[in-house]
């Protein structure tokens, strides 16, 4: 990009995972940004956070602090989210959020660029009414990898349905939380008793199945999100889709088990083919090799692992051959990258370049 | 069991992880053994190991090292009890081999009790005329957990399609493996790099997608294991059934995530009632006070994890809509309790009851 204007930015949780990863990917991305501001959490004000050559004072949200304001990126729960994003595209600003107060809404984009990007330009050509025609949410990090891996396989087989397992890292639960897996394994080594706050349970050397909060019907709020954002996404509302969400005692890398059935025969070299060409996806399929994606793998084996990097990786592709047309396969991505900033600041690219 | 006979007792890998086990179940349970024997690698020769009253000189296998032994327990590899079942059967001994040496092997029951216990009695009954008839295989770790929770669901239901994603603990494979766990677990909190031995990549706060060695269509051994042995113990063998199996940093427990299509109609409360009924399962599935199965839970919570254990947890049990008639599920169990070292002793104890 190689801007003609620059962009008054806020980052709203800018002290928390994603936040300090937003302010990196604005940075390496080469975002136009001509002033920072940065908003959190009334622990974090009066920290400084850093972007480049811009500074800021960690401030608290507060009636009129969006004014003169032109992005806003969004990291923060969905209360803050549902109170403060309207505030921010009412005082003009384009708004990219990344919880989930705002993405099932019917007029709002919930936005993966590779897959649906073109949201974007549609949405600005038609000119801006009201300030919801200013916000675009950004999926929930497993959702994203997943419609990622999903989108080329659907256009060459058409999906019949979809069954995920996760295995997501304490960082998908923000700083705290990784920290609490440091803090309780190295407790865990010495014998000492876990006294979980992050999590439900101990999670040092034990895998929770329970991201969020339960619904009637026994799923999880992290499953819901899966299953509904996905649809959403690929533009298919009764997409058959079904997951289970587990924590994993890791630190940052969501993995996925994926299964698909497709309406057309299908093949390994054809998914492989279509996952190579495919924008944010690296295909880490040599198992002879023992190269398959990895969440933090810092041995000496030469594998990428998905840890502070952009794509998500593909591996372990092969025929399911307990249906009549599937694939099963393993993916991998930086939950805090592809899964929440890198993609809040690709969705902040293409509003730059369709209000040129 | 109050036995009128005893029984001169080998087992075979000792000083293993499953060995250890073995020990400790089989002095649990009371296993009627007049006199015990220890085999392990030469690495191990010399060692002392206890059952209860008994003790026992770990000696190397050797030609007639099994003359007048009734029971020999192996857990050993594949190689050792392809070339030392045969020796042990042909002297006489009932073996029941918890290797992958003789599980597909047509003649030769693949045994979990709960689900098939009485093909033990129905060989006995025939008579023995060759050593193939004196062995017995116990399954694969996530093989045995898997098929007891869908043994109830099958009479119910009628199973049509199983998609399992496995999250397998370091325990399965071997002592050593845990210690590798624990070690570059330490070192990764003290910022030292891996050096994985035990397994292909680090393990320490990583998933890794490969347990066992690939196969030509990208499947791993495995994978393999628990799509068709769970084919054999479930009687099935057409079962339309897909496994990934990714092992975990966690030190024991094995927990899968279970999506199963039904050719009938299905519900949770049917699913429940049948698990509650069934030996050897325990349904821990109250979501709202956060009960479900975990592998290693030494928190406050009240919570029964299943180190230590010899149940098959089964919870987060919830109707599968991606499908017409369907559920979904979590199960966790003690990979070397149920999954092994207590599945052996339980067909040893149905061998007794036969030959009384």
């Amino acid at each position: 990009m190689s801007p003609e204007r620059t962009f008054r930015t806020a980052v709203v949780g800018a002290t928390g995972a994603v936040g300090q990863e937003l302010l990196k990917t604005l940075e390496a991305r080469g975002f136009p940004v001509s002033e920072l501001s940065a908003f959190a959490s009334p622990r974090s004000v009066g920290q400084t956070v850093k972007m480049g050559k811009h500074t800021a004072t960690v401030r608290a949200l507060s009636p009129s602090c969006f004014a003169g304001i032109d992005f806003a990126f969004f990291d923060a729960s969905d209360a803050v989210s549902t109170e403060w994003v309207p505030e921010a595209a009412r005082a003009g600003a384009w708004v990219i959020d990344n919880s989930a107060a705002f993405r099932m809404e019917s007029d709002i984009p919930l936005v993966v660029p590779e897959i649906n990007g073109a949201l974007v330009a549609e949405r600005l050509r038609k000119g801006v009414q009201d300030w919801r025609q200013r916000v675009f949410s950004g999926p929930n990090c497993s959702t994203v990898q997943l419609a990622l891996s999903l989108q080329p396989l659907h256009r060459l087989f058409t999906i019949r349905r979809v069954v995920v397992s996760t295995y997501q890292s304490t960082s998908g639960a923000g700083a705290a939380a990784m920290q609490e897996l440091r803090d309780q394994t190295q407790g865990a080594l010495a014998g000492v008793k876990a006294n979980p706050k992050a999590f439900s349970h101990k999670i040092a050397f034990n895998c929770i199945p329970q991201i969020g909060g339960f619904r009637p019907d026994g799923y999880t709020s992290e499953e819901e999100k899966i299953i509904q954002e996905t649809r959403k996404i690929l533009g298919i509302p009764n997409l058959r889709i079904n997951a289970t969400a587990v924590r994993v005692p890791t630190l940052s890398g969501h993995g996925e088990s994926v299964n698909v059935e497709f309406e057309k025969p299908s093949s390994v070299a054809e998914a492989r083919q279509a996952w190579s060409a495919y924008p944010g996806i690296l295909v880490q399929d040599e198992p002879m090799k023992k190269i398959y994606p990895m969440g933090h793998c810092l041995d000496e084996s030469g594998v990428q692992s998905a840890a502070g990097r952009d794509f998500v990786g593909v591996g372990r592709i092969r025929k399911d051959e307990s249906v009549d047309s599937g694939l099963c396969f393993w993916i991998v991505s930086d939950n805090l990258r592809k899964g929440a900033a890198l993609n809040a600041v690709q969705i902040g690219e293409q509003v730059v370049r369709s209000i040129h």
